[in-house]
C-alpha cells in the first residue's frame, strides 16, 4: 500500500501569497494601496483568533488591513451603518464581516449589505449567482477555491474524475460543488453532494476519486470509507474535548488522519492544509477587488 | 415487469394554473392587474412559438402580457432602454426575455438589467445566488421548479434518493441540483451531476432513484440505463430530422421512451411533461412578482 502524500496546504498558501505580494507590490507602484477592513462583532474567542490570523498575513502582504469591532450588544442597523460607511469608503476595497454574528443579526441581511465589488469573502447573493452561473467576474468563496488551487498546484487531475462531497453548506459544499462540475479542463469533475440525509454515504465515498469532508463531524471519514488511491481533503474543524489538551479541548478535523492516511493517494493534513489556503485566497481575492476598482 | 405510471405534466400544470388563477382573482379584486412582458429580439420561430404559448396561457389565466419586439438587427444598448423601461414600469411585474438572443448580445448582461424583483425567469445572478443558499425570497428559474412540482405532486419520495441529473446547464442542470439537495422535506436528495466529462454515466444513471435528463442529446436515455421502478424526468427538446413529419423534423426528447416507459416506476411523457410545467411555474412566479410589488 502506497504511503499518502501530503497536500502541504502551508507550502502552497506561501507560494501563492508570495504571487499576491508581487501584485501588491505592482499596485502600489502605481500609487495604490490595497485597503481590507475586518468588522468583528461581540468577543467570540474563535473569531478574534480568525481575525488575527487574517490582520497577521494582511501585513506581511503589504495590504493595509483594519478591524472594526462592535459590541456583542450592536444591532443589525448598527452593523449596516457601518457596512455602508465602508462601501462608501473609496480606500477600503475589501470588507470582510466575520461569521458567526450574535443571533439577533441576520447574516444574510448582512452579507448582501456588503457591495459585491467589495465581497471578498464571496458571500454576497450576486457572487454565489455568478459562481454558479460561470461567469468569472465574481469573488469566490475562499475556502472551496482554496480547495480548488490545492488540488491543481498538487497535480490531481479533477477532469473525469469522481468528485464527492461531504456537507451541503453554504460557505463550502454548495460553492465547492458548483466549482468541481464547471465546463473547464480544471474541474468537469462529476460531482455527488452527500448530508445528513444521504442513505448510504459510505459507498459513496467509496467510489471517491477526489473525497471533500466538510460535514463538521469529527473524524468522520474512517479508513474503510476510502478507495485506495484517492485525494482526500479534510475541511472541518471541530472542537472535542481532550482533558489532556491546553484548555481541555483540541480541534480535529472531518478525517481520522492516521487511518486514512496509509490509504489515500494524496491527503491533507489538519490543520496545514485547508486552513492557510483560505487566508491566502482572501487575500487574493482583495487584491484582485483593489485591482477592479482602480482599473489594472 | 410493471408498466410505468405516466406522470401527467398537463394535469399538473392545468392544476397549478387554477391556483394561480385564484391568486389573480385575488390581486383584482384589490385593484392589482398582474402584468408580464415578453421581450422577443428577432424572429427564432422557436421563440415565436414559445412566447405564442406563454401569452395565451396569461390571458387564461388573467394575466395581463404584452410582447415588445426587437428586430434582429437591435442592439445591446437598444435592448437594455427597453428593459430600463420595463423595470420603471410598475404596471409591470415581470419581465421575461426570450433566450436565445442574437449572438451580438450578451445574455448575461441582459439578465443582470432586468430587477431581480421583476424577474420571473429565474436567471439574474441575485436569484440564482438566492437560489444556491436557500434563501426562499428569491424566484426559481420555472424548468426546474416545475420538476420538483412534478415530482411532489406525483409523490414521489425525493427525500434521501438518490437523484443523478444530466446536464449541468444553467437553465436546468444546476438549480435542478441545487433545489434537489436542499435541506428540506421536499428535497434532501443525494445528488449526482453528470455531464459530457462523466466518466460512466451509464453506471451513475443506474443507481438513480430519479433520473433528469437534461443534455438535450436526442434519446440518450436507454433502457440499460435505468433502474427498474426509477423516476424518469424527461426535460429534452431535440430537433431532429424526420422526411415524414411535417417539415421534415421533429421533436424529441432526450429519454427513449418506448424503451423505457415498461422499465420506469414513473415517467414524463415529452412532450406533455415538463414542457407545460415551465409554463405555469412562470404563471406562479408572476403572480408571486405582482403580490410581493403590491404587498399581498
Amino acid at each position: 500500500m502506497p504511503v499518502a502524500n501530503l497536500i502541504d496546504g502551508r507550502a502552497i498558501a506561501s507560494q501563492i501569497q508570495g504571487e499576491t505580494a508581487q501584485r501588491v507590490t505592482a499596485l502600489k507602484a502605481r500609487g495604490v494601496e490595497p485597503g481590507l477592513v475586518f468588522v468583528r462583532v461581540g468577543e467570540d474567542p474563535a473569531s478574534r483568533v480568525y481575525v488575527g490570523m487574517k490582520e497577521k498575513v494582511s501585513s506581511q502582504l503589504g495590504i493595509r488591513s483594519e478591524t472594526k469591532i462592535l459590541p456583542e450588544s450592536a444591532t443589525e442597523e448598527q452593523l449596516l451603518a457601518l457596512v455602508a460607511q465602508l462601501n462608501a469608503d473609496s480606500r477600503v476595497h475589501g470588507i470582510l464581516v466575520q461569521a458567526p454574528l450574535p443571533r439577533h443579526i441576520r447574516e444574510t441581511v448582512i452579507y448582501s449589505a456588503v457591495l459585491p465589488e467589495k465581497d471578498v469573502d464571496g458571500f454576497h447573493p450576486v457572487n454565489v449567482g455568478k459562481l454558479m452561473l460561470g461567469d468569472p467576474n465574481g469573488f469566490w468563496p475562499c475556502t472551496p477555491a482554496g480547495v480548488l488551487e490545492l488540488l491543481v498546484r498538487s497535480g490531481v487531475k479533477i477532469e473525469g474524475a469522481e468528485a464527492v462531497i461531504l456537507g451541503r453548506g453554504n460557505i463550502v459544499g454548495k460553492p465547492m460543488a458548483a466549482i468541481l462540475c464547471q465546463k473547464s479542463k480544471q474541474a468537469n469533475a462529476t460531482v455527488t453532494i452527500c448530508h445528513s440525509q444521504t442513505r448510504d454515504i459510505k459507498s459513496h465515498c467509496r467510489r471517491a476519486d477526489i473525497l471533500i469532508a466538510a460535514m463538521g463531524v469529527a473524524k468522520f471519514v474512517t479508513a474503510d470509507m476510502v478507495k485506495p488511491g484517492a485525494v482526500v481533503v479534510d475541511v472541518g474543524v471541530n472542537r472535542v474535548n481532550d482533558p489532556a489538551a491546553k484548555g481541555g479541548s483540541r480541534l480535529v478535523g472531518d478525517v481520522d488522519f492516521e487511518a486514512v492516511q496509509p490509504i489515500a493517494g494524496k491527503i491533507t493534513p489538519n490543520p496545514g492544509g485547508v486552513g492557510p489556503m483560505t487566508i491566502a485566497m482572501l487575500m487574493q481575492n482583495t487584491v484582485r477587488a483593489a485591482e477592479l476598482a482602480t482599473g489594472s
